[in-house]
């Protein structure tokens, strides 16, 4: 299949690779020209840019930083026509970035105007899943997009999930962070208190993994040093999923609360802790590393 | 073995039938006489006062509501003394209720002035895992008690944990239940986020469950009526682990915060949520109703 | 001077009639027929759109809902051009919306490209402070500006501050909504811990009102009725600053926190504890009712 | 008057000193020879013991860390009996310490049993107030013994309330110290939000100050460096009231919510913030360097 692949980061670039491996005609583009050399080594095609890499793609997929940038791409900016309106065909359209639900809604209904296809398919299972080729994708869009980006999609990942309507990939997505954010930071905190009246971490962390604080975190990334050995806590809470990254998808909850007032205290303690926590410095660590606001004073 | 049980509460009177049905010699006492008269049916004997249910015993095991019922049983209180000066022989000691950990180690720490061995082995599980032999128990106290101990927890039942040395079961049950009122709170949450979002609850439940929001809740005890067809939910909220337990369980987790100089955010909100739940007049539905209150003013 | 008015809402409306009062030849516009009328009767010439009514005006008084509004008026929507584009002299704007900074700023910078000087002018005061002509008007923009709005803004208004370049007058207003939101449910829960502890609110508001708890919602505005006989607690929380003017004023500070990256705890905490109280159907209460939030299952 | 003294810490030093200086005739105890020494240079006689100090004493007053020490001088500990039972007359008793209530209300049960009256009058204004002698005394107790103490309290302070029973002046004292850590709490937050956007804080401080915003901290003891001249906050966050103390009261907030099964979103939020501020190094500093925690990354 010819497929056109927009935005070569941490994640683009494995995720470009694994469609190349697959044995796709891959064309890709990036504003980075390092990104595009590597993409090339793999076998991919390069273009000078998103319009070009689009031309006769029968699937166009892109994974870009933020919403502005989806907004950017698509609909234009300033210097520059949206690419929606300089395609020759019709592909299928899959963004698989995290972007507020409100503006994959804004370009999925643009798209529909043109007679188009868009999905949102963000992603969950960062760079090590992107490279592995175990990503998880959550889908918004109608059915018979879904159905045809389902291939493509699982060249890429393991799980792919259909949440709804446009839009749906993005608000499930960003419920599913919040979640994690509260699993690891409630596990953390738990872990603490334990430990400051007298547990072993690892004892605490078994008892509540086999009961009923059994969660994600417990069973596969667990944020005490040393319990879990492939875990980032047991390696300086170094690679992994940011704090940065993890600040930003709370903003989107934020966002999403705001707009359909909600009350999420839950979230919102969350969010204020990841945020605190960065800004004492460790916004490039591994997420998990909130341990370490529960461990001050510690010696 | 000849087992004195003490307690015939809506737990007590559970675990003590399935220590005669293991084939124990179970001599019980509880202030309420019809309490009594069910085990006797079971084929307990009874006993009139707590010292004569333990006259010749091996074992006693209490399960009583509170720290006070506990100190008050074992150190004695105004009209009466306390078992541990009433005692034969010197029976192991084992006391099931959830209590505060300093309550459990003053009590150990006299037990063992008195050359008697005395574990906190707080349960969960709930009714339903009484009545099915199924309960966690989660234990605190000396190596060798612990062994000596485990055939009898095991008569009542399915995982027998040794958390460390005395306190140390009661300090792990309380993280444990203060994580899980994290987990479910921030499951209603995320649920109702979604759902407020246009999602599909039961769509969205599968995709964190899949997903790094994965947890007891979502596994087991889905709090949103219809997702899960044997969770208290889609009963009405009826049955369960009631409101006024959890929010009981998260004021131990406090005093135990209060004591270790401890921040405990998320705890804190999810304690302050279950109280404001109690306060609208749900302390007697099951804990995950807190779904209900993250669907106030919905039709 | 000749003054143009846009937006004559339940602010607008007496902010515009004491301008005529003043002596001041006012010019109103609004989409809502029947409040022009009022004007008309106060004294007031009507124009049948914003431009006309801004034709030969020496300043631009606009009073409007959200940001959105703000946007849409100055720089236009599909179906108009912005007022911004279609003045034919060089008059003073003061917008006194409450509205995000990033909007003003946006709306600033617009003018300011076109030769035009543009206030944020948020009030506070409410309702009440508008017909008494006793507003506070926090001001965001130039000194010149500043210099040449102060005499308008008085003649609606009793203090006026100037709280920095474009936008400031917005961050002031909603960073000193947000705090005003943590002394009204901060004095809410004090007042309810000390009454379910026995004491008399009217007792434990002097004290705290005369130490270092002292505050303006113990000043002025106690939220336990009776305690106060002006107050809203003591007229059924009606009237005063409504619930869902206040949420409204907590969205725009969590969206400042969003953009700059703060941690914001305790306007988290209260803007969840707003948003659920409007969600159980008291939006249309003043903001005071959240007493009532913390006296759930009184009799 | 001959008044018995008894705990000369920092507070309770220069407390029994202005009594010596209004002409009392006070003895004094403390089991720190030096603080001792102090009073007998300003004038006290000295005793060797606390029911020595007391013998003949028509007023007792205590000024002691916590209620283990009150209940321990008062009821009795292990190797001595208690003040009540070692008394010769029937003294007025004035416990100027912060302790739980239900602690406060055992001694003054005791107390009453024997004939004697106990008044709890918890005391702010802090080392600062203690010596100018403008002492708050917050006291529970009947209104008989609240007359007689009055003189004696007004020797050292300036504001004396009668806040209800026994136990009121406790309960009052800690919901003024939690609503005292909201509005700091609070003020900081609005002051950190309003200068990463751009805001001067002294500008900002005296706009809230004059608005809705207006609080005892704005008033008189802003949190941020350099807008008040003689607040801790200019002088490097030294002296004051510590966020050690803060915190001791926090945690009888929690307490006595827990035991009054009362909601405190708020008051959790400020406790949590303190205990994380003392964890990371700061208890020795005044409660205004919460300030520092929301300008954690500032260079």
């Amino acid at each position: 299949m010819k497929i056109a692949f927009i935005g070569l980061g941490n994640m683009g670039t494995p995720m470009a690779t694994n469609l190349v491996n697959a044995g796709h005609q891959v064309v890709v583009f990036d504003l980075v020209e390092s990104a595009i050399q590597t993409l090339k080594t793999a076998g991919a095609q390069s273009a000078s840019s998103a319009a070009e890499a689009a031309r006769g793609a029968e699937v166009i997929v892109s994974m870009l930083p933020a919403g502005a940038h989806v907004k950017g791409l698509y609909l234009g900016q300033e210097n520059q026509p949206g690419l929606l309106d300089a395609l020759d065909g019709k592909p299928l359209i899959i963004d698989a970035s995290t972007i507020a639900p409100e503006d994959a809604r804004l370009v999925a209904e643009t798209a529909r105007e043109r007679g188009l296809s868009y999905l949102d398919a963000p992603v969950s299972g960062g760079v090590g899943g992107a490279k592995a080729g175990t990503l998880t994708f959550i889908v918004g869009g109608d059915e018979a997009g879904f159905e045809q980006a389902k291939p493509v999609l699982e060249a890429m990942g393991k799980n792919v999930f259909h949440a709804g309507e446009s839009g749906a990939g993005q608000v499930a997505k960003i419920c599913n962070n919040m979640l994690l954010s509260i699993l690891m930071s409630g596990t953390a905190e738990a872990l603490a208190l334990g430990v400051k009246n007298g547990l072993d971490p690892a004892v605490l962390s078994e008892i509540m993994k086999q009961s009923s604080g059994g969660n994600w975190a417990l069973n596969v990334y667990n944020p005490w040093p040393g319990v879990m050995e492939n875990a980032p806590a047991s390696n300086d809470y170094q690679g992994g999923f940011l704090v940065d990254l993890m600040t930003k998808d709370l903003g989107l909850a934020w966002q999403m609360a705001l707009e359909s007032k909600a009350a999420v205290p839950m979230g919102s303690q969350a969010r204020n802790l990841y945020v605190q926590h960065a800004a004492q410095g460790n916004g490039r660590l591994d997420f998990s590393s909130i341990q370490r606001f529960y461990r001050a004073g510690e010696e």
